[in-house]
């Protein structure tokens, strides 16, 4: 019996898998070569695969499955042990939402969306006011369906970082905010700011497109299982390992906004290009969790994408693609340039030193918000005071504040701590690989990846689900979650950079 | 109880296109954009949406709405009678093919289609053979489930072409056959040949797609809601009349293949984004059938494509394109070199004058298979003899021969009578036009096609499947299907450049 409800299991979850990736094409294809009347039908088609996904997903079938092979896990090799396991997670949750509700939501975020780019748009909180206490209330009441122990933010947090909990990002976050924002503030008042004017030139997009399609391909992103197009918004989509996209955003007055946001995508592409092939069509296909994935984005672009070695090795490629602009420019000016550190009002624009304070106000409004401890009307005046706190900037109008990010108009709170976790854990894993690797960073100046690839094959990508972020970073790291090292490599490659005592 | 079933069935049949469309999407990008390696995950997907969309199509419960709707259709909207018939035809056909059967047979076309590529890449019929018996037996079982009075090639018909029988395409065809030959025998003969040295020049990729774009925007073609891109075969797809897509496929050394199959697709695509939006996600949402469809190709192509008038007005602008390669080379030129009449072995390159004749052996053999009178094995030989008969050239090999379509590798027997079927539509269609235009080439002369495009709209593409093919024609042309009138257009264009008496 065991082996034929196995078979069963994987046929059904492989069918509901199948699904949603093709929700997935439908939506790549949305962002990139969609004509703008295909909009409303394609939002239907959207809204019809995603209903049936959860219907299949959710059929009392699939739970007898996995309550039966739960039982029998101990005859399951350690391999289908953990899909049982995975799935059986994913199905308990999904069934804790009532298919009124997830209709009742996935109406609110199309209307708070809209309500959302109207208040942007004329930079008035205001106009989003109501739909985010309708929001709010919304979020509360899934934290409530789900079920939590401490708070009903732990409930949301675990949606996108299953096993963290609110204490345990806050313990964290409340040791990384002091620090980061001394750190930003001494960098202001050294005298060593970077030279920025031979930035201001005319970048043709097709010579940009070549050199981002040239490192790419060369950090190891295999063209033949992935592709690169362009849209408003850059992001990384997958449909299985083997075809695996990311698009870019490209702007000729801008060097390298497009080609460190290809590479920022580039290292979610490798991640899931390095899946186990055996975990195909099943739900542990997937990263570990959004922290992790993020570490991946963030390592390739930040820690070595904005490194001196990679520049070493790639300034004078560079050239070849721009002679005139980059005459007399060399890696050490590029080096400077792209680790410029200069607080801002918009987080995706943030710099590295200043970007993680941009997540840690988010999350404490976010917790604030969703504990009943602040009221929606009271955002605007908070988000303010935090980002003179943290950051020491007046913020303008609520477009450049409260208003810049799309997540809470989509519901999606729990969500930001997730890129900070990213940053910390890319520490964690860069420090992991030096001791693995004693000359990655030499490797790195030859434009030789394949080592580090590998490596992060070996000890990252291939687990995809079966590891959560806690275990894994405790596999790769030998330790939990921790600032230190991300604090550390701050301090030290900005101390250098800026010449701080 | 009546609208509450009209509407729980809508909601229904909407689910099912969606799913379907979401298919055609995953196909398109199949086609287009998707990397090497993504295939056989993409096969995957498109099997479990197929069967889906299958599933869900013939529940019961959709059978018992069918009923009960149907029996009130006094009491329905002319427009909701309509769809309930078109949807209890299909849903009913459906039905009858066993899912076993279903499987069996997408099973053994993906099997078939392997051996097809094989033995036509090694033009070896014989590697085929096998495929085939069975493919022909798996198509006579298709017949006896659908059931048929006269023959089973009847209930094969029906699949692409809803209402024509054998019988009758048959009738038209035997008058077509020897005036086509004979036509065909006289241009060879003739000593008029047209000049064509002047096209053995390079024709730059990027300035054929602008030239493309060009014609097929200011034929109508929205590009708001439908997009142009690159594929290896060219076709049309659509999700929806908001969103329907061309591509083609260019070669610098072939100044007209590119454009007249752009220009062919793109009357595939004037067609279906005519269609009524109130027919959106429902089965009417298409065409009356693939012979209607291939009218609007065909004439968009041919007729208007390939006419004087045509050239008269784009010969100068395609000159702007390519001043050096065109320089003296006028409308008539390019008119007598694009209408260069000359028996080839490829159906798919054949001119206008010889195509119905690759299609009526097509047809023959293709009945003679069906109904038993001729055994697989005999293909080569009686494919080969038919050349001979109806175009008076001798077959070099298989590949060249009964090897080169895809259609019979996929089971697609009673498709290829439908390409000429569209001739023959077109013709009556554009005789009809022509009474209701009276200046209908001058104003093509002078490039204007709203009036046109207008026409088509009204008479034929915003019906949809609402019409059948035989109703339309008899609508649009007074009469049933004709050959007379694509026999009097081929004799009067022809005649006259060939100088024929």
């Amino acid at each position: 019996m065991i082996p034929e409800n196995l078979m069963l299991l994987k046929e059904r979850l492989g069918a509901v898998w199948d699904i949603r990736s093709a929700g997935a094409v439908l939506g790549w294809d949305q962002e990139t070569y969609m004509p703008s009347k295909g909009a409303a039908t394609r939002g239907q088609q959207l809204a019809t695969l995603s209903a049936l996904a959860h219907r299949l997903f959710t059929e009392p079938e699939i739970g007898g499955l996995l309550e039966r092979l739960w039982e029998a896990s101990d005859s399951l090799s350690p391999a289908d042990a953990k899909l049982i396991e995975v799935a059986r997670y994913d199905y308990q949750r999904a069934i804790k939402l009532p298919e009124s509700f997830v209709e009742e939501f996935a109406l609110e975020q199309s209307r708070s969306y809209e309500a959302w780019v109207k208040a942007r748009t004329e930079s008035d909180f205001a106009q989003f006011e109501p739909s985010l206490v309708k929001m709010l209330d919304l979020l509360r009441r899934k934290a409530d369906y789900f079920g939590y122990e401490d708070t009903p933010y732990d409930a949301l947090l675990e949606e996108y970082e299953r096993g963290a909990t609110t204490a345990a990002v806050r313990a964290v976050f409340k040791e990384l905010a002091p620090r980061q924002s001394a750190l930003a503030a001494r960098i202001a008042s050294s005298p060593h700011q970077p030279e920025l004017s031979w930035l201001e030139q005319d970048w043709p997009e097709d010579k940009q497109w070549d050199f981002t399609m040239q490192v790419v391909r060369e950090l190891g992103y295999d063209l033949d299982a992935g592709r690169q197009d362009r849209s408003i918004h850059p992001f990384t989509t997958s449909f299985g390992s083997q075809d695996v996209r990311i698009t870019t955003r490209l702007n000729s007055r801008l060097l390298f906004s497009g080609m460190m946001g290809s590479i920022h995508e580039c290292g979610h592409a490798l991640y899931e290009q390095g899946y186990d092939p055996a975990d195909a069509r099943t739900m542990l296909l997937d990263g570990a969790s959004l922290g992790i994935h993020e570490s991946q984005s963030r390592m390739w672009e930040n820690i070595i994408g904005r490194s001196l070695p990679f520049w070493k090795h790639y300034a004078p490629i560079l050239r070849e693609y721009f002679p005139k602009q980059l005459d007399g420019i060399g890696p050490e000016a590029i080096y400077r340039a792209i680790n410029h550190v200069q607080p801002s009002f918009i987080r995706v624009e943030a710099d590295e030193c200043t970007y993680n304070l941009h997540i840690i106000m988010r999350f404490e409004l976010e917790v604030d918000l969703i504990e009943g401890r602040m009221q929606a009307r009271e955002v605007p005046e908070a988000w303010n005071a935090k980002m003179k706190e943290y950051l020491g900037i007046d913020v303008p109008d609520d477009a450049h504040g409260c208003l810049q990010d799309i997540h809470w108009a989509h519901g999606y709170m729990g969500y930001f701590p997730t890129y900070a976790l990213g940053n910390l854990y890319a520490s964690q894993i860069v420090e992991a690989m030096g001791k693995a690797i004693p000359d990655m960073w030499e490797q790195v100046e030859e434009g030789r990846f394949a080592h580090i690839l590998g490596w992060l094959r070996e000890h990252i990508h291939r687990h995809g689900r079966r590891k959560l972020a806690a275990e894994l970073i405790r596999d790769v790291a030998g330790e939990p979650l921790n600032a230190e090292p991300y604090i550390r490599y701050l301090e030290r490659k900005y101390g250098a950079l800026y010449g701080l005592a």
